[in-house]
Parts: C-alpha cells; structure tokens; sequence
C-alpha cells in the first residue's frame, strides 16, 4: 500500500486534462506534458476526501465567520506549534482564499502608495504582483543559492532608503528550491527589526523540504522579530489543494493584524473562503501527514531523477532542490532567451517549462527554466525522454 | 416525499449551532431564534450534494481557470439565457467569490475616486460598503415599495451631477421585497442610459420570487441598455450556498469585461472562486429545479405565515414581500428606534432581528425591522410565539 498513491497508475491523465488548468493539462494541447505550475499531479489525501464526503453528506453550506471557521483557526495555530515552534493563537489566523490572496491583504494593509519593499531576485512574479497591486514599489535583493547572510545584508543594506517598508523572503525560496538556514535567517530578520522594517515570509512550501532540510518559520527566531512578522501559509503544495482556494495570514501583533482583515473586507462578507475548502484543510492538517510522509518521499525520489537527467545535459548547471517540487537549472548555455527556449521545447519536444523571464521571476532568473517534478516516475521520465534529444541537437549546435 | 425537504424536522438545529454563522445560530446564545441574515436553514439541494460528492471522489482540486470553470461559465450563461431571456455567451460571465465580491469588484473596476453613484435608500448595506471601497460616493435615492416610476427617474434626476457615474439597482429588491416591474426598470434604465450612466442590477434574488410578481432582467429590457449593464448574481439565496462564496459578474462589453476581470485580479491567481464551488453551482442550475420550486413553494407559505402574525400587532404597517424571503415591517409605533427595538426583542423574546438602522440598510430604512423567514414553519410560529406578548406590551404602553 505504501506508495500506491504515488505510483505511475495513479495519475488520471484524462481527468487532469479536464481539471488541471493554469498552464496545465487542460489548457495545453493533447500531446503536450505541463511540469509547468507548482501544482501536483496526483489526487488529494484519503483524508481530505472522507471528511469533504461527511461534511457534503450534512448538505449545510451557511455563512462561515469572517476570519475563518473556528476550527480551521485552532487546526493551523496547534500546526504552527508543533511543526515549526511557533506559539501562534487561533486569533492570530485569518484565512484567505489562498496564500497568493494573503499577499496581496498583506500588501494592501501594510504599504502605502510609494513605499518600498525589498525583494529577493528572483522569486515567484506574486512578490511584485502583490506589492504594486497596492502601489508599492518592490526592490530586487539579487539572492543565488549560495548568498550568504552577510553578503545578502549588505545587498538589502545597499537598497534601504527612507521609504524601505518591509522585508519579504520566500521560505522555502521558488523557483532555487533553497531552504535558508536558522542563521541565514536571523541575521536577515535581526537586521530588518533593527531597521523597524517588518517582515512577511511566504512559507507556503514549508512542508515541502528533503533532509537534512528543514524550513524554520521566521516567526519562531525570536519574540521580537515575530511581533514584526506576518507569516504566508497555504494548501496548494503540501496538499495539493491549489483549486480549493485556501490559505492563511499568521499575525501576532493584534493592530496589523486589524489593518489586515479590513484591507481582506471580509466582515461585510465581501470576501471569505469557502466553508468546504477550510474542511478539507483542517483534515490535511488532522488527518493527511501519513500522506504528506508518502508524497515527500515520492518526490525526494522525483527530485533525484530530475537531477540525474539534467547532470546528462552538456553545460548545464543546477543544484539539488533542498525544498519544492521545482528544479531551476541554467540552461543559458542551450540559448540565452529562456523564453525562446520554453518555446523550442514545447513546440519540438512537446513539454511545457516555466522560463525563468522577468514576468515570473525578475531579472535574477534570465538563462534559467523551471521544472515542476510532482507528478509520476513514468510522466517525468517520459518529458525527459522528449527533451534530451532536442537538448542534445541544441547542445551540438544543431 | 413532496415537500419533506423543508419539513419542521427538515430543519438540524443542532448542527446549525456549529455551522451557521453571520448572526445567526452558531454566533446567538443558545435560546435565541436568528431570523437575521438572509440565509437558508434548510440543507441544499439532493443535486448539489451528488455532484459534491462524485467530484470529491474523483479527488483532483487543480487551479481552475481564471474566470471561472467553462461548465460554469456555460451554464449560468445558459441559465440566464433560458430564464430570463438575456442571452450571454459563456465569455459574458466571470466567476466571483460571492454576489458581495461581485458587487466590490465592478466597483473598483468602474469607479474612481469622487465618482458618484446613484443607489436606493434603502438597500443592503452592500451597496454603499462597495463604492466607499473603491473611493467612490453612493448617493441616495429614496425608494419606497410604492414609488413610481416617475417618481423615482425623477428623484435620479434631482440628484445628477458632473460626476455621477452609475445607477446601482437591487432587483428584486432588499429589504422591501419589491419585484420592480419591467416597465419601472425600462423608465429607470432609459433614463441612466440617455444620461451616459452605466448600470448595476444587483439580481441576487433573482430567483425567489413570489407569482404574479417575476424577475425581470434590466440586460433583458434592449440591446442598447445591456451594453451599459453589469449583472450581479449568486447562489446564496436561491440554492443556500453562502458558505461556499460563489457568485458572478455578467458583463456583455468587452472593454467594460476586461476591466473588471483586471480588478478582480483573478489572472494572477490572487483571486478565484473554488472549484467545487462552482461544481455546486453547475448542479444546482442542472439539475437542482425541482427543490428550487419546492422551496419556493414553502417560503411561500412562511410569508404568508409572517403577514399574518404582523396583522395582528397593533399599529404595524407591512406589505406583501413580491420576492425575497424577508419581511421589513415598520414597527415604529412601537419604537422609533429600530436598533432599541431589536435589542429589546433579542432581550425579551429571545428572538434576533436585523435593525433598520442607517449601517445596514441606508436612513430611509428607519423604524424598521427585518425578518428572514428561510426557516421551518415551527421555527417561525415559536419565533413569533415568542415576538407576539413582547410586542403587545409595547403597544400598550407597559
């Protein structure tokens, strides 16, 4: 049994190509393989599926409170303590219909137009997404898997102006697939309180990480750097709960928090999440580890694959993903314009790529193509199968 | 087996304790009947828990499209084509997370700052909490169950100004229960449209609506005057689906669309609606009908049960509601302050009303009370069992 829902069989290829949108199946063509979004390719947990089935069966779909059921709050709150030591209340949870929609609340009730935000290069397009939606302007920190503390201090340090507003860290980082260390860590978010900077870190791929890694929530450092930090959580990668559309805000400092469920409007019930997909996450969490356990080893496996191939490839350089299900190697050697790139290979390999271009990424991403690895042993192989030869004709200058 | 749906025993009270929210059962001390936000105490339809269930089943909960799934976007196209003879294409209708969400998005998406829209006094609270969110100004129209058209075209008139920008409608309408005629809705929308004002029909309640009285759709009325027109719509009151925060827009011009699928912020994947929401809703308008009408057909019988215990209160004035299941009598000879007066039934009679103060409905709501009556026949005799010596002592002085 162990495994069994990892397997080659138990991705429904059919059913994905009429479910799975966002750059995926369903919105490529037939023959086309998407390791495209960060989106996983495999049903949800037993779990998750008994307890949607029992709340369905009751038939009542009323009005949920404003800041999130009662026992989604205490789920997540007893979550965040046990997993990652932070001590958070169930009052200190609002949840948000995903953890791309926290970003924009948290940009919304914290930044004023004009404000600056200092932002890792790259990272995943939601940072600057959600900071200009609010009239900020974000500030690229250049950050490559091997950036040290200090080095990344002096970088912020080197962008901090007098309408610096607020440090943001993706952690685990998307697209390097880094997991920075309990000392990275803190010398970054010492430096932004002793700037009176506050700090929002999206950990919306925590539980996605391969020992020895391990992610440490910035809020668990220190009091004092947690009552200046917001933290992002979500059900999409650890879950695969993407299209169910929940997630969360954890905030301790009781104003922000305020600023921060006006900025949502979810008390004049203009905004919420859907009572079933608050269900299905506090099953995840109660209930789904077993299968959080089989999925990470799975993709510890995946991840080895992908690593193997691409060590095939002539010229390429990449580093073993400590966290995500997404591998960002550097093919710049095979074409300078990862955009093009991405191009070739759908078009001559019939398998879609995230490339690593200002839109998704920032600058810090050129030469660079993303590669979503959680799906099966047999689809990957397969893309890959696809790919190398069109690798190796570019390689060989065609 | 007719009917049995919305039985006396039809009603869980118990697990709506836990599950009901917004004023309502699980947010009032135990001995306390909510007649107060309009939400259903009845579970959904047998169609919406199938289909629930079957696409549970399937455990695939991918990012959905942007605007909605298609069936989703097909079928309400569909539905509104069929039942109210507006012909949308599927393009026409983006998914939202509620009729509220709607409503703040087509706000932001149309208004700028100091911009003014006409809307009625009274209305949902809603309506004014949308266009303050966008930076804009509701100005208020009194609207009374009697007035004309005329009248109310003229009361428009009387309040244009340079920066009027839209005309907001609630039809049918809450909280008078009034069923705008079509020739009422002709004179108003020709008026908004020879004055180059946009519209927003708020039709949420569309679907409950009690004959002779019939929702008709200002997008239904000419071509010229659904190019200037924004459709609102939901699943909360006709389907009891308000916990699964899925509603939405229907917009036929494509630059007004793009607009509004721009504010929505829908493309970046910071916005949505769940996917097995919007499953819900495609079952509920496939094949969820014949509970439609029997739920009509009892709400039905619960206002003609509510108008005959109002008649015997002395000195209070009502009407019929045309659609809607609420009531909003005017209780003002009892006392003027409608706030007061709820506070005293919730004390007294252990009964919870929503106020017809200014910050739920407008001024021209004062002196009422609103009663939903979305509940069991028993429910409501014991709620106005318990309202009726409370009342008679007020009437008498003391």
């Amino acid at each position: 049994m162990a495994g069994a829902e990892f397997s080659d069989a138990a991705v429904p290829r059919e059913l994905l190509r009429r479910r799975a949108y966002n750059l995926r199946w369903a919105q490529q063509p037939d023959d086309v393989i998407p390791l495209t979004a960060a989106d996983s390719d495999f049903p949800v947990s037993p779990a998750v599926r008994e307890r949607l089935t029992q709340f369905v069966a009751d038939g009542l779909f009323n009005y949920g409170p404003p800041e999130g059921l009662p026992e989604f709050r205490a789920t997540l709150a007893q979550w965040y303590t046990e997993r990652r030591g932070v001590p958070y209340e169930p009052t200190a949870v609002l949840a948000t219909d995903s953890a791309a929609a926290a970003m924009t609340v948290v940009a919304r009730a914290s930044l004023a137009p004009g404000d600056e935000v200092l932002i890792p290069d790259p990272v995943d397009f939601l940072f600057e997404h959600a900071i200009r939606r609010a009239g900020a302007i974000p500030v690229r920190v250049p950050l490559a898997p091997k950036t040290t503390a200090t080095d990344y201090v002096a970088a912020l340090g080197a962008r901090l102006t007098s309408r610096t507003r607020m440090v943001w860290l993706c952690n685990p980082h998307n697209p390097w697939g880094t997991v920075p260390t309990r000392r990275w860590l803190q010398a970054v978010a010492r430096w932004a309180v002793r700037h009176r900077l506050r700090l929002l870190s999206d950990e919306v791929w925590a539980d996605i990480t391969y020992p020895p890694h391990r992610c440490t929530s910035v809020a668990a450092l220190a009091p004092e750097i947690a009552a200046q930090t917001v933290t992002i959580y979500g059900f999409s990668k650890n879950f695969a709960l993407a299209g169910l559309r929940v997630g969360a805000v954890l905030c301790t400092d009781p104003t922000w928090r305020e600023e921060i469920v006006t900025a949502a409007d979810v008390r004049s019930t203009a905004a919420g999440v859907s009572v079933l997909s608050q269900v299905a996450a506090v099953a995840a969490m109660q209930a789904g580890e077993p299968w959080l356990a089989e999925f990470l080893s799975h993709l510890r496996k995946q991840r080895d694959l992908v690593l193997g191939r691409l060590r095939r490839w002539p010229g390429v350089a990449t580093r073993p993903p400590q966290g995500t299900f997404v591998a960002f190697p550097d093919l710049s050697r095979l074409d300078p314009d990862a955009e093009h790139l991405c191009q070739h290979f759908e078009h001559k390999a019939k398998v879609a790529l995230v490339p690593g271009s200002p839109r998704w990424f920032g600058p810090g991403a050129a030469g660079h193509v993303r590669i979503s690895f959680a799906t099966s042993r047999e689809i990957l192989t397969e893309a890959f199968d696809r790919l190398d030869p069109v690798v190796f004709e570019l390689a060989s200058g065609r």
